[in-house]
């Protein structure tokens, strides 16, 4: 029956338990939480499919201070270096302080006693596969609530997909993000362009004066114009992963490169840990939570990754051309 | 004659000029600026002698604000994977906000025009060798001035040596802080257990409940007994530089390794990089400061780095002997 048949779609139980996710079917946060345990199952059936040889070790954490989560890694494979996809279920009581934090646009709240009680979700992932001709992908897509002293109800959700390539394929842009488009102009067609400038602007590593790649889609603090409607969007955006991606891996996955192609990656590589460690909200915000789970945060970070002292790649070379795209970031479609 | 003297101990010609740092020559600015200059002479030269493959590229950099510096940086020798030590000299005005962060302890200071004028110069290194057997060493000797309003200057010296060994060997930690000891120990015997505690506490990688090192000495904001004094005690501590790390180096540059020996290598590189981008206040300061020259900055990241998910040393293995050490910091000398 249903149930039987949702354990199958799903990597591990989901937190809440399926029981009570029936039971509670109509209320968005088990609809969001079914979703993101769908989206794992999807992106990591679809990536162990490119991988025959590896497989996805399964891990299922608890939380003390109330949830828990799933993740699922696949290390070391024939196609992928590491790819991670990670999902939480967290609920608890935060500080004001933490929840303005929570929040980017840092609105502030009315807590009881100092304290709000709040649920946050979401699903994660990094991918890094192992050929420089195929490149690394991220996604998160996460919903949260904060019940004010009043009683009422604060929601919003945040996420993206975007694009990391060691070297620049122009074709492979342009279906990333022409998929990605489509499943905003679904929803209202100010989004993608929105999302777009949005991603370009987060995803800077200032001190090198370049983005982490080639961009896709971001948003935080998303309420509206209604959360059926925002749903729905995130909803769209996650059906999106496997089709913006995974027809960019087989297509590159074996295609020959040499040790210097190599060598570039893993420069890129260091770059995408200087991002995370340095820029990520995510990421900082992981760090600092106490009783958060280390390695599933830290997942996202490379296999391997390299620092050279005063590296420039030579001009006009296969390397400057992605990095001009990294410093001036491009439209790749209309 | 004299000049000539100090022009063959330098890596390169001082960024304030010789001339004026022997006009100036009873000032501290400019004893501190031939220390460090000095230090990074004896350093480099020291470390040349042991990769004689390799040598030292030597950078200097002018900053458009005020000052420069000098970076000499070994990369891909026989024995050093990266070695960098660089020296710099900058000055200028400085935002009250700015001036607070450089100073550990926030205290407050009184700018006339919201501006102040300030000095900082330091010379600061880390050390990478390729040997897993042979430890990663790390040190920095700073100085600071800032003018206040009302022409009283503030000044302070901070520094430290430290050493993260990828495996334990007692002997080489009993030497390494024998040598630190006995050069705090001149000056004042409370100084090597306050600075080496505050070594400990302050390269604690706090996500993961461990030390990135076996620590050494560290200290900041240091303004008493006397600027002389405490001159004088940076000064021993430079010093005590090469005579701490060199013989460690030539004890085990020739070690025989095992593959497995250098993935745990590559692992604690991972746990430097976090470290240093999440934590470390200079390399979070450099980041953040407009006008920081970035590849000096994070010269201080290893050519080579690795993340693996869930890594666990086996128990009682060579590896779970050194985290120990690392999640419980030793007394090694009394």
């Amino acid at each position: 029956k249903e149930e039987e048949e949702l354990r199958q779609r799903f990597m591990a139980p989901p937190v809440s338990g399926l029981r009570e996710l029936r039971r509670r079917r109509r209320e968005l946060r088990s609809r969001m939480e079914l979703l993101i345990m769908e989206t794992q199952g999807e992106v990591c059936r679809a990536l162990a499919a490119l991988d025959p040889g590896a497989a996805f070790a399964v891990d299922t954490w608890e939380r003390k201070e109330g949830g828990g989560g799933i993740s699922c890694v696949l290390q070391d494979g024939e196609v992928f270096e590491k790819a991670g996809v990670n999902v939480s279920v967290v609920f608890g009581l935060l500080s004001e302080e933490a929840a303005r934090q929570m929040r980017s646009r840092g609105k502030s709240l009315k807590a009881k006693d100092g304290k709000l009680p709040f649920c946050a979700m979401g699903v994660s992932s990094v991918i890094h596969p192992k050929n420089p001709h195929v490149p690394t992908m991220h996604f998160n897509y996460r919903y949260f609530e904060i019940e004010e002293a009043d009683g009422t109800k604060q929601w919003w959700f945040g996420g993206g997909t975007d694009l990391t390539p060691t070297y620049l394929n122009e074709e492979d842009a342009i279906h990333f993000h022409k998929t990605l488009k489509e499943a905003c102009d679904k929803h209202d067609l100010k989004l993608y362009p929105k999302y777009k400038k949005w991603c370009d602007d987060y995803f800077y590593i200032k001190h090198r004066g370049e983005r982490r790649g080639i961009g896709g889609i971001f948003f935080d603090d998303v309420d509206s114009p209604s959360k059926e409607e925002v749903f729905q969007f995130v909803k769209s955006c996650a059906k999106a992963i496997v089709p913006c991606y995974i027809p960019i891996v087989k297509r590159h996955c074996h295609d020959s490169f040499t040790p210097e192609e190599k060598l570039w990656q893993q420069l890129r590589r260091g770059r995408y840990v200087e991002f995370n460690l340095v820029y990520d909200r995510g990421t900082k915000f992981g760090l600092l939570t106490p009783g958060s789970r280390i390695e599933s945060i830290l997942m996202s970070l490379p296999l391997t990754a390299r620092w050279e002292y005063m590296h420039t790649p030579p001009e006009s070379s296969k390397e400057a051309e992605i990095m001009e795209v990294l410093r001036n970031p491009k439209d790749w479609v209309h």
